[in-house]
C-alpha cells in the first residue's frame, strides 16, 4: 500500500490510516511523535484556515497514554493513538462547537457526540476541531470568521465545503483522518476538491446524537480518509444504534455483505451530465475514468443514465429552505449574529409560510421515491461528485455545487467520492445498506483508474 | 367464541371476521346473502351517516363470484367474501376518493391503494366507502356534506373520527370490518366510541400508498374490528413493503413474536389521568378495568408512569400546525372550498412560517425521543384511549380528544383499543413491532375484563 513502507513521520503524516496503525503497533513510531508532527503542521499552515480550535495539551496527553497503553501490550482499541480531526459542528467534550459562527460565546460541550465517544472508546488521539462553511451553510468552505479554507492540493483554490476543515486538514498532513458531516454533500464535495476520499453512510448508520442540527431528514456524519480501505476500517467502528436518535426507530441491520459477482453489477452512469452543469472538463475527466473502469463491469456493460427526470436544481431549493428553516429553529438566537450573506439566506426561510415549507417537504418525498425507483434497475449509480473544478478562492460559489451529491443524502444512500485528478471526483451512489459492496466497488474500480496505463 | 353458533343473517353481519369466515366456509352463509343484508341495513340507517359512497352493484358481483369460487372448493384468499368498509381517504379503484370534502368534482379513483388491493387480492367484497371528519382534521364525524356520523351504539352521540363512519358501519352491522387511518388516533377514538376493537400498527407495516396525506411523519392505516383476533388475522394478511413508499426505505422486518411470559411482563400504567383531562367516569372505567386485569401481570406489578414530562397539549399543538400545512400542501385546491371552520383551521398553518415549523417538527422529535426512553422501562403502557364519553351530536369537539392516543402515532408505536363499557376505551400501546405481542396481551387482558364475575 502506498506509503506503507517508509515510516518517517513526514510519511506517515500523509499516509493512510491502515498505514499508521500498522507503523503504531510495529512500533516504528509513536502516537506521540506522530501527534506531534500533526500539530507542527498545522502551526506551519495557518494560512489554510483549515482549524478552529486545536487542544495541543489535550492531544498530546491522549498520545501518551496511548503509547504507554502500546508499550504495555495493550492498546485501547483499533485506533489507538491516530491523531484525527472533527468537523467544528459536532460536539467533542470540553473544546466549543462553533458551528462556524463567530462573534458569540460558546461554552464547551459537555460531553462527546455519539460519533466521538466511539473514536476516544477505541483510542484516536483529538487533535481539534476543523472550520467550516457558516453555520455549515455552503460549499466551498467560506467563513468570515475563521478565514476561508485553502486547498492544500491545488493552491489558491477553494478545499471545498461544508466540512471545508476536515479535508483540508487531512489532505495537508494535520490528520490522518478526519469526521465531517454531509447534508447535501459537504464531505464528498472537499474530499474531491482535495484529492481524497468521502464516504457518507447510509441515512442513520453513523449516530447524529452530538451534531449540530442542519436538515434532519439527511442529516449525515461521514468519513475523509486517503484509502478506500480506511472507511472500510473505521465503518464497522463507529456504525450501529446509539439508542437515542428520536426521529426513527434505528433498528440494527447488518450492512448487505459484498455480494455481487463483478461481471453482473448493473451499473447505472449518468449521462446528461452537460445539461445537469458539468464543465468539460469534469465530464472529460470522468469519462476517461469510466473507460479505465469499463473492464470491471464485465458482460453487463453500464446502462446510461438521465438525471433530468430528478428536477436536481428544484429539489435543490426545496432542500435548502428545509435546511434554513431548520438552522433557524435550532440555532435561531446563535445565526441571528451572523454575515449578511448568512442572514439573507435564512430570511429567505423566515419570509417562508408553513405550507411552503410541506410543500418542498413533499417534493422531497417525490424525489426519494424517483431515486429509489432508479436501484430497481441498477444496483451503483455512478456520477461525479461534482460539476466543477474547485473554483478559485473568493469567487462567487457556484449555485449547482452539491447538485451531484444531494440525491444520495436525501435518499438516504450511501456514496463514496474517489479522487480522480484535477479536483475531480468520481461517485459511487449504492442502495441504502449497501455500504460494504461500495466500498469492495470502489477499491477495485481505485486499482484500475491508478493503474499505471501499459 | 360470541356469535359463532348462531349462523342467522342477522346475527352473522354483526359477528367477529373469523366467525363469519367459519360460516362462510361451513357454507352456512352465501357472500351474497350476507352481502345483501348488509346493503339492506345501510340503507335503513341512513340516518348514521356513515357512508359517502356505496357500491351496491359491485359489492354483489363480487360476493357472487365469491359464492362460485367457495362453491368449487377454491376460494382467492383468506377473506373470500367478507363485506368491508374503506374509509373516503383510501383510494378504491372506480370510487371518488372524497377526504370527506364535497362541493368540488371528484374523479373515481384509478385504481386501489395498495391496502385495498390486498384486501380485493384476498377475496374481500368492498361494499363502499366510509365517511370522516372534513379532510379528516377531526376527532367527532362531523362533517357538513355527507352529515355528521351517529354512534350506533349511544343514541345521539358522536361516532368519533376521523374514522366515524368506519366505525359506525361495523358497529351498525354495515360491514364484518373496516379499514380507517389513524394520524393522531383516528382509528382507536372511534374503535372505543363505538365499543369496537381499534388496531393501529406500528408505522410503516401497512402501506398508505393511495392513501390521501395528512400527516407523513405519523399517516398509519389501521383497522376496526369485533374482536382483537380479527385484527390478528388481518394484520399478516396485509402487513409488509409496498416498494414504492418514498419517505423512508421500508425494511421487511418480522414482527417481534409474542415472547413475553405473562408473570414477567413491564407495564406503565398511566397515573396522571385526571391531570391531562380525563373525565371522572374515564378514570374509574379504567381503574376498574386495571383491576380486573391485574392477575395477568404476575409478580412484576405495573408501574405508574404520569406523562406529564411529555407535554402532551403542547405536542398536540405542533402535529396539528404540521397536520394543517401537509393538508394544504397536499390538498389546497380542494380544502379551498371547505367549510368556515375547516378553512380558519387551514388558515392557521397559513399564517405560520417555514421556521415555526421547523420548531414544531424539531419539538415532535423531542417527543419521539422521550416516548422511546419509557420504552426502555416497559413493555407495555397502558392509558384509556380517549379522555372522555363520547360527545353528544352537535357539541363542541373537545379539544384534548386525540391526547391519549396520538404519541402512539408519533412515536411509530403500535396502539390497541379494546372496549370498555359506556364508550371508553382501554389503550394498549407497545414500542415498534411489537404488535403480535401486544395483541396477545390484548386478548388475555379483554378476557379478563369481560369474565362475569365470581
Amino acid at each position: 500500500m502506498a506509503g506503507c513502507g517508509d515510516s518517517t513521520l513526514e510519511s506517515l503524516r500523509h499516509a493512510p490510516l491502515t498505514c499508521v496503525l500498522h507503523a503504531l503497533a510495529l512500533g516504528r513510531t509513536t502516537s506521540t511523535a506522530l501527534t506531534q508532527a500533526c500539530l507542527d503542521a498545522i502551526g506551519r499552515d495557518r494560512a489554510l484556515n483549515a482549524w478552529t480550535w486545536i487542544d495541543a495539551e489535550g492531544a498530546l496527553g491522549a498520545a501518551r497514554a496511548s503509547d504507554a497503553r502500546r508499550a504495555q501490550g495493550q492498546p485501547l482499541g483499533r485506533l489507538d493513538g491516530v491523531p484525527l480531526a472533527i468537523k467544528d459542528n459536532v460536539d467533542v467534550a470540553a473544546m466549543p462547537t462553533s458551528l462556524g459562527l463567530g462573534a458569540r460565546e460558546v461554552a464547551p460541550a459537555p460531553r462527546d457526540a455519539v460519533i466521538v465517544d466511539r473514536l476516544r472508546g477505541a483510542g484516536a488521539v483529538l487533535l481539534g476541531k476543523t472550520n467550516c462553511d457558516e453555520a455549515v451553510l455552503g460549499t466551498v468552505g467560506r467563513n468570515p470568521t475563521f478565514g476561508d479554507v485553502g486547498n492544500p492540493v491545488h493552491s489558491g483554490r477553494a478545499a471545498g465545503g461544508s466540512s471545508a476543515g476536515s479535508a483540508a486538514a487531512v489532505a495537508a498532513g494535520h490528520a490522518i483522518a478526519a469526521i465531517g458531516t454531509d447534508t447535501m454533500g459537504s464531505v464528498r464535495i472537499p474530499a474531491a476538491f482535495c484529492g481524497l476520499v468521502g464516504l457518507k453512510p447510509t441515512f442513520g448508520e453513523f449516530s447524529i446524537v452530538g451534531v449540530a442540527p442542519a436538515l434532519r431528514r439527511a442529516d449525515a456524519v461521514g468519513l475523509i480518509v486517503r484509502a478506500v480501505e480506511d472507511a472500510g476500517l473505521l465503518l464497522p467502528l463507529l456504525a450501529g444504534p446509539d439508542g437515542l436518535q428520536g426521529n426513527a426507530w434505528q433498528l440494527h441491520l447488518p450492512f448487505a455483505p459484498p455480494d455481487w459477482a463483478p461481471g453482473q453489477l448493473r451499473a447505472g452512469v449518468v449521462g446528461d451530465l452537460a445539461e445537469l452543469g458539468a464543465e468539460p472538463s469534469v465530464v472529460a475527466a470522468f469519462s476517461a475514468a469510466m473507460a479505465l473502469a469499463s473492464p470491471a463491469f464485465g458482460a453487463v456493460q453500464p446502462v446510461a443514465l438521465d438525471l433530468a427526470p430528478l428536477q436536481v436544481a428544484q429539489t435543490r431549493r426545496a432542500a435548502l429552505l428545509l435546511m434554513e428553516a431548520e438552522i433557524l429553529a435550532a440555532h435561531g438566537d446563535e445565526v441571528a449574529h451572523g454575515s449578511p450573506r448568512l442572514r439573507g439566506l435564512l430570511d429567505y426561510a423566515r419570509r417562508k409560510t408553513a405550507v411552503d415549507y410541506a410543500r418542498a417537504d413533499r417534493l422531497l418525498d417525490l424525489h426519494v421515491t424517483r431515486i429509489r425507483r432508479l436501484f430497481e434497475r441498477i444496483d451503483v449509480l455512478l456520477l461525479p461528485t461534482v460539476p466543477t473544478r474547485p473554483p478559485l478562492l473568493g469567487t462567487d460559489e457556484p449555485a449547482n455545487l452539491a447538485d451531484f451529491t444531494a440525491l444520495a443524502s436525501l435518499a438516504g444512500c450511501p456514496a463514496l467520492s474517489l479522487p480522480l485528478p484535477g479536483g475531480i471526483g468520481l461517485q459511487l451512489v449504492g442502495a441504502p445498506r449497501s455500504d460494504l459492496r461500495l466500498l469492495e466497488l470502489g477499491e477495485i474500480l481505485q486499482a484500475m483508474i491508478d493503474a499505471p496505463a501499459e
